[in-house]
């Protein structure tokens, strides 16, 4: 062994830290902890049977393309159903504007990869995708974070920076949102602030990276357009996934944008892996052809809608005078603050003697801030569980007032 | 679209390249081209009736660990059995010694992001594997090149350079060798080569990075220890894959090495891709369980053996003389050399038009040079395709003489 690691390591790897959910799933492991704290979808919305005779289908007849390497920009049929999926939606792309990545988080990276130097500023919300913030600080991000108000990301305080940071010369490289059912918040913006953001990202010539994760889980309320549709102009790069309507455990995910700026991420994932696993895509794909994708979408929205549902209600019941929700319309999680004196970080410790476990809101926070709030995630747990969870939960809040 | 692209992309990403391989696969398509470019396994290798089963079976039986999210150091399991499969080789290493990439390229990958810092010195053989230097590139290494001899990377230039590199006070992050079957030229190291190069790190303080995606492919001759084997102090950090003795298409390697250097890329991967496909990984996990990765491997090297075999008796036979070619034991890869004033980037063209293609040397010298070399594949194309490629490839280099 090297006489010290530290001094040959590079400076973005001295500045990892480990992500804290994921430290913290593995505390979690106890199967008497009802646990809040992933982003895991329910196990019951794994269509097995669906994807049992597809499986076995593409062993058949085309082991030999889901076996072997393929191209690094994805399997061409499935970036053309996705490319027929979006026509559907009504938005006009084309094969050249759509790649296939190793599910989001390589999306993420790859983004810093290709966009960040050590120090660059971004911009992301307060709170935001702590995978996300990972992602860019492994990079030497340097990120300035934007509150959110019950809309997302405050247009005022996005021009504020915007305008600072050009006073100083310091163009940032992107800015990071997450439009629908936000992790960790769970705010979906409206169309207007959409517009509004889209408009200052013209004005300032700073690229949109929007991550919609989500989108598709809408329980209730008519869906808004997506920062990549309202533009129409190329300022926004966006990116999906199959983890949170299918299953995460084959790892897909996708990034549409303008062809210069994908060119780019495919260069640089050729590096990172070479190619998403050509098996999980193609399975992926025939899921898709077979129309089997929009009807288990709806059946994982009756599914989290119910839960949410219960979720919100026990809430309603057990939480004492103080504590906050937010109520999102979809999505996987919801976010509360507790009153300001208490330190979630802290009040985690208790929760998990009394088997119940959070991620606290501080780890989203890129300016360490949010010590009083926590994502709760509801679509992982079953529906008496997710109450029994909250009770639990409120009696520990109710030991810190 | 942002106003200039270029003027928001990192340092880094202005200096990737594409790969010059993939791009030229694509050039290869034509069905009538036979290809010695790749560096793809046979698909007669691929174990697919044995899969069928496997893949049912773990959709029946354990679907909810094979589709969920996964833990990001690797499944257990496949953890467990790797350990135990080195425990029989020899090699005495436990569970925190292993963890699982998105194959070997991710590993290169995070090795890159971990300890290059842009400017930094590393050591690669002249030539070396492809994909390694763009990984290393797209972190900004400075890489130094150590000549090959018929026994591998030099042992007395290798000590010239460390030497010149500690009177600078320029510590190389390490040095990068495929001891086994080495990727582009096909050579094996012996263990003195193996020794004397170790001493050398140890005497220096420098890490080796061992990448082995070849070593259980041997025609014949004595396996030679690993150089973690040799080492014993983990001096060396190991790097395998599942892409060249079962199928690339599932993306699955390893890495074993010391915990606190593991820890570090456990840590990195966290943001690169959370966790590599729980799904494909139990595929491989269930595979090596019922003892079919070991018989696999024996019909690999069988169907390769003669593949390489018809190989070097077509170059017996047709290449006209002045032109000199490695004979590996094993692998994938062989090593071409033309008398020095052909360049085989233009020699190449030609041979597109004569249907054979082949990988540029120069495309695996970090310094540019190699202008007279060509790696052939002789895994991927049928017995019978490899004697007519080489029968056409010989038409075109006498066209050169």
């Amino acid at each position: 062994m090297i006489n010290d690691l530290n001094e040959i390591l590079s400076t973005n790897a001295r500045g990892m830290k480990k992500s804290e959910i994921r430290e913290l799933l593995k505390l979690t492991q106890d199967p008497e902890v009802i646990s809040f704290a992933g982003g895991l979808p329910s196990p019951e919305s794994f269509p097995v049977q669906e994807l049992y005779d597809i499986l076995c289908d593409i062993m058949k007849n085309e082991a030999q393309v889901a076996l072997q390497y393929g191209a690094t920009e994805g399997d061409t049929l499935l970036r053309t159903l996705l490319v027929e999926r979006y026509k559907k939606m009504g938005l006009n792309i084309s094969l050249k504007n759509v790649i296939i990545t190793t599910a989001s988080q390589q999306a993420l990276d790859l983004i810093g990869k290709i966009f960040i130097d050590r120090g660059d500023k971004i911009i992301v919300g307060l709170p935001s995708y702590l995978g996300a913030l990972g992602a860019f600080n492994s990079y030497g991000a340097d990120m300035v974070g934007i509150p959110l108000d019950e809309h997302g990301m405050s247009v005022t305080k996005l021009e504020e920076v915007l305008k600072d940071l050009q006073s100083e010369n310091k163009k940032p490289k992107f800015i990071y949102i997450i439009p629908d059912f936000q992790n960790p918040s769970g705010i979906t913006m409206p169309k207007k602030r959409r517009l509004e953001i889209i408009e200052l990202a013209k004005k300032y010539d700073v690229l949109i990276i929007e991550d919609s994760p989500y989108r598709e889980l809408r329980f209730e309320g008519e869906p808004v357009e997506t920062m990549y549709h309202l533009d129409n102009s190329e300022q926004v790069v966006m990116l999906g996934t199959f983890s949170k309507i299918f299953a995460p455990g084959f790892r897909i995910g996708w990034v549409v944008g303008n062809e210069h700026i994908l060119d780019k991420i495919v260069v640089a994932k050729q590096s990172t892996d070479l190619c998403t696993p050509p098996y999980t895509q193609r399975i992926a794909a025939r899921y898709i052809e077979q129309g089997l994708l929009d009807s288990n979408i709806k059946k994982i929205i009756d599914l989290y809608r119910e839960k949410r549902d219960a979720m919100l209600e026990a809430f309603e019941q057990y939480m004492p005078e103080g504590v906050t929700w937010t109520k999102p319309e979809g999505g996987l999680f919801l976010f509360l603050t507790v009153p300001e004196h208490i330190d979630t970080g802290e009040l985690f410790l208790d929760a998990i003697k009394e088997k119940v476990a959070f991620v606290t809101g501080s780890s989203f926070y890129c300016n360490g801030k949010g010590k009083n709030t926590m994502r709760i995630n509801f679509s992982y747990s079953a529906k008496d569980m997710n109450i029994e969870g909250v009770k639990r939960l409120a009696k520990v809040i109710k030991s810190y007032l």
